[in-house]
């Protein structure tokens, strides 16, 4: 498959096998804000390079994107990180480009799909995907398939740790998970607490140091994640819990507290779930978006 | 189908046909405390009669009953409302009583089974559920699929509302959805602000006529299951939300502001779904039990 994977800030091509190897990968800038005429030409143009240094011919397009956006018809319909993309008919686009079918899904639904296919959920039965990006987003996978959405993916992230608590950026509520367990929020609660800390790794660094306004941030960080995931493990109770995004590099300073809690506050079986780091890294929007075709 | 409704103080039977409607309905006490044997006879003996009543032959029989339980062994592992009923084979003994198969099911997802099939869900793609009772439970279904589980159903009760609020007497943890818009939690928190009601009912009523304590406590009720539902509805975009349980019979005056702050506080499509009353009422336990088998 041809797996492309528009962010934005940057664009992914890859030709991902049935196996979900990646043959190859290559990434350069969206430039979103040329519009989607010369975005999605740019982007299928990467497409084409990526199909010619895999060597491999391929007989599908994936493609992941943030929504909101239209799984069935095709359609981006307002992507809240490429502003001014309204109701661009992506897939259908595609189609005409490459002369083949092609499956256009919300990014974090196709990066859950391809942890489960071929990444941390391997041969699970269930899994709940959480990215702790700029945002919070995610997927699920029940009994071996994928819910799919009505265009927003499931909002993993807008599920509520406090209801009277922080605004959240993503969605103007107060005290989703994503308003503390975003990159962005965990950055924005340290300077507000005096830190110089520019992203979520300096906070994490500062509270392994022992900083101890570092390690309130990163405490609560871990608490509202922790409640997070309860609330989403009480609801599936999958077999694997994975986390990924830039966040989750921090690995066991925050999987380790965050595994423990989850643990003791989940109801009966669902504080059984696996919590995991993502297996995928870098390639999992092209290998989501390949696994996607491949459900498809 | 013949299909029986294990519940912790009442038990019923009922026989319900292909097109979800109940030809015979009988309740009778549970009693709990004599034990799973003596129990399940009378059970299975209140079956009987069902089917006597209805005089209509039955092919298969389905169980509904609180958890956890296992639905795929059909075990009831340690039933919160049946103490002392551990480990108890109710599939295999029903099989035996009645020489049929037999299907069981945790209560409130065959309550979402039922409303999706043949009530308040009919024709949709996607449910949820939520029973508002002594405890909070629900059910989803996503595109014509019930979300089955691995013993407790999904426990939609306990997603967070508050993560420093409330202590749950679910499951222990805090501000949990059921330690503020369960009909114990509604009486409670009445009472300990100095209110004199029995109910849920009771502080409803006290609430229409103006009293500005009672008015306190349901506002407050109000605010945490419409956060609830928009942490739900965020994550499934279900097309309907269906509220059963004691607390529902309070209708509008619960459903009104519930369904104006949902629309306000989803995101995106997600606040499109509609939010109404359990159309199954009292049978909601049987015709759930009987869509399960009808699913099976």
């Amino acid at each position: 498959m041809l797996a492309l994977d528009l962010g934005g800030t940057k664009a992914a091509a890859g030709v991902v096998d049935g196996g979900g190897r990646v043959l190859s990968f290559l990434v350069e800038p969206t430039r979103a804000e040329e519009g989607p005429e010369r975005g999605l030409a740019r982007l299928f143009d990467l497409g084409r390079r990526a199909v010619h240094e895999a060597g491999h011919e391929v007989a599908a397009v994936g493609i992941a994107a943030g929504g909101p956006l239209d799984p069935e018809r095709g359609i981006l319909l307002a992507p809240l990180h490429l502003p001014g993309w309204r109701d661009v008919p992506v897939t259908a686009q595609a189609e005409a480009a490459f002369g083949l079918p092609a499956v256009l899904e919300n990014d974090a639904t196709a990066a859950a799909a391809g942890e489960f296919r071929y990444g941390a959920g391997r041969g699970r039965k269930s899994l709940v995907y959480l990215t702790l990006s700029t945002g919070v987003g995610g997927g699920v996978v029940v009994d071996g398939k994928l819910l799919r959405s009505r265009g927003n993916g499931g909002e993993l992230g807008h599920v509520t740790v406090d209801w009277r608590g922080r605004e959240c950026r993503g969605c103007g509520r107060l005290g989703c998970l994503e308003a503390y367990a975003s990159g962005t929020s965990i950055a924005e609660r340290a300077r507000e607490a005096g830190l110089n800390a520019a992203t979520a790794a300096d906070v994490a660094a500062h509270a392994a140091d022992g900083d101890p306004v570092a390690v309130a941030v990163w405490d609560e960080t871990v608490e509202a994640l922790a409640c997070g995931l309860v609330s989403l493990v009480n609801v599936f109770e999958p077999d694997v819990v994975v986390l990924g995004g830039g966040v989750s590099r921090t690995g066991e300073q925050l999987l380790g507290p965050v595994r423990e809690r989850v643990r003791l506050a989940a109801m009966g079986n669902a504080g059984d779930a696996e919590i995991v780091q993502s297996a995928l890294g870098d390639h999992v929007g092209v290998v989501g978006a390949a696994a996607v075709v491949q459900d498809d």
